[in-house]
């Protein structure tokens, strides 16, 4: 087994370390974009390795509908299908299950669902959600999980059980010796339950430990909370990955609370919508105040639309509708997330995350006379 | 003026050369792909120059609509605005008016429409559309000129007419000594007005000539006609162009008859619609029989979408709707175009262009066994 996690310095929760994988070396704290579809919507993988991006996620779920597993399994697994040859996560499909499937039922083996693309009926279970993701040949798969609503205590603990049942047929259902399986915390906003969900899920022998359902509706403290209790109990030794999370602000507050891994479709999703991130806050490149702005999206970053391209320039393309505003906002945004987290961990390694985070954070927020609108 | 056009060869009517222009040479015949917003859509300068695309197309009448030609010349010319650093000509506006525009008034003087994209009233005349080409700053512009329907005679001459006067008038209104201008040829399927139209423009001392209104309803015998009877007309010593025309087949049949630019949107707009340009036909990618297909589009092809992906992937995409499959596809067609060309040029330069085309067009067709599809 490839997965070694190696801690290189902590400092507080901080942690700054690497994890190898048989897709090569990821450094931590690390952010994957999403690529649900087997694709990080509107980049080809050059675009993406030019952003920096390391570690990337392919969405189970998506896959298993369309194309199907068996098909990637044949066209070589999806490192070369989709022509990625770093490391890739794929989830277990169980969030979108419950966020995007129709007419669900679940029961203690698994869920029977109609497909939100052709509404044909289709079974997940645990087992089969590790076939699935065998065949796909990710190097980070995860565990069958049910996400419940977060403010609701009788189904977060049954779902709670559920995962915690599911976790252990995962694992017995592996079969693959070059993929980490991780599993996944859950336990809704509840304290106990996030604790006994941390005890059980961090008693199994894994190479990792995610947490899942946060970014699901709570408020921030809650989610902030979660972390501190879940992490508290996790083994400190091993990478702890925070699913669906990927606000600057947020990936700041995680790696303050223990957290290796994020992944988020915000980046690009916001690309899509016309808002970059910037290190001071987000930019509506479509205001009509950057018509004539001759800058980049943001001064001094290296990404290659800021090194060729015009706010002007952007607008213009999202005025038009010209599908490659998405493109470029989408380097921009990943490549300013991958930079941000390349800046944390050598900070973590040099003793400074505590005053970074805090510089970091009030300029973010407050800096006087930046031009950051929050839109989204 | 940089605008020396050097024939290095000719073959029959066929000629190969190069034409220097203030953004570089252009090796003739060429191939202009189209970036009509000032974007080749769903490519960046870099993909697209990893095409091997040289001169592009960009149009004035959406330019001008939207982001406006004072804004461009702001942002330092459409160069600099779309940072492509390579020849770029402009058409005149002319064809789009007439084309999309609602509620067009055509008189001597020029044209009133109402805009396509917000009903505005607006108004070019030749002299406007020559000042706005030169707030864009194209290496080539073109004059304005009217567009009749190919089959009515009398609306053909009274559209060549208005062409002529209007081709005087643009002369006389052009400042910049950076740009040339080329003159247009009109006069629908008819041989006697193509001859007087042909004449007039070509008795004007200029550094390029096309031929407008061709590849908009008449057959392709009549076109092909069309093209020999002006180019028997034209100075034999000036770059021709052939607007609106970029099938791989008529390309060959162009340069057969004299052509040295070409520019169409086909090979982008065929793209984004699954459909994929080669040497043997067209492939309709979208067809399931592509589902596990592991070979790239076109086997031996150098274009970063063939030396990368295979049809199975880009089928998948199509599928998902995922906008990648058109920056994938465009970059194979508009290489495949490029490249054709190139093989084209040095065809005649070695005085083998007969040979060459004779095999391509009989491969391109009749190939026994191909997988080409005629799907748009």
């Amino acid at each position: 087994m490839s997965f070694t996690f190696q801690i290189k310095n902590t400092e507080k929760n901080a942690r700054a370390g690497t994890l190898e994988t048989p897709h090569g070396q990821i450094l931590t704290p690390t952010f994957a974009p999403v690529g649900t579809q087997a694709t990080v919507k509107t980049l080809t993988p050059a675009q993406l390795e030019s952003t920096g991006a390391n570690l990337i996620l392919a969405n189970t779920y998506h896959l298993f509908l369309r194309p199907g597993a068996d098909l990637i399994s044949e066209m070589g697994g999806l490192h070369n299908f989709m022509h990625w040859e770093k490391p890739i996560l794929t989830d277990s499909g169980g969030f979108q299950v419950f966020s995007l499937a129709d007419m669900r039922k679940i029961d203690d083996d698994g869920v029977t669902f109609r497909s939100h693309i052709d509404g044909s009926k289709q079974r997940l279970t645990p087992e089969l959600a590790v076939q699935i993701q065998e065949k796909l040949g990710a190097d980070i798969i995860m565990a069958f999980d049910e996400c419940s609503s977060p403010y609701d205590e009788q189904y977060s603990e049954k779902a709670m059980q559920r995962t915690h049942d599911w976790l252990r047929r995962c694992i017995y259902a592996k079969k693959r010796e070059d993929q980490a399986l991780f599993g996944i915390v859950q336990g809704g906003v509840f304290p106990e339950l996030r604790k006994k969900s941390a005890e059980f899920i961090g008693s199994m022998d894994l190479p990792g430990y995610a947490i899942g359902g946060l970014s699901v509706g709570e408020t921030k403290p809650e989610m902030y909370a979660t972390i501190e209790i879940v992490n508290e109990i996790l083994p400190p030794d091993k990478p702890r990955y925070l699913m669906g999370v990927g606000t600057p602000e947020d990936l700041i507050y995680g790696v303050q609370r223990g957290i290796d891994i994020f992944d988020c479709v915000l980046a690009t999703r916001l690309a899509r919508h016309s808002a970059a991130l910037t290190n001071t806050g987000r930019l509506n490149l479509k205001n009509s105040k950057f018509a004539r702005d001759p800058d980049p999206i943001e001064e001094g970053c290296t990404c290659y639309t800021c090194k060729t391209f015009s706010r002007a320039y952007i607008r213009h393309l999202i005025m038009a509708k010209e599908t490659l505003s998405g493109t470029l906002i989408s380097i921009h945004n990943i490549h300013m997330l991958q930079f941000l987290m390349q800046k944390v961990s050598t900070a973590i390694i040099e003793n400074r995350f505590d005053e970074f985070s805090r510089s970091y954070l009030s300029n973010y927020y407050y800096k006087p006379g930046n031009s950051a609108d929050k839109i989204i």
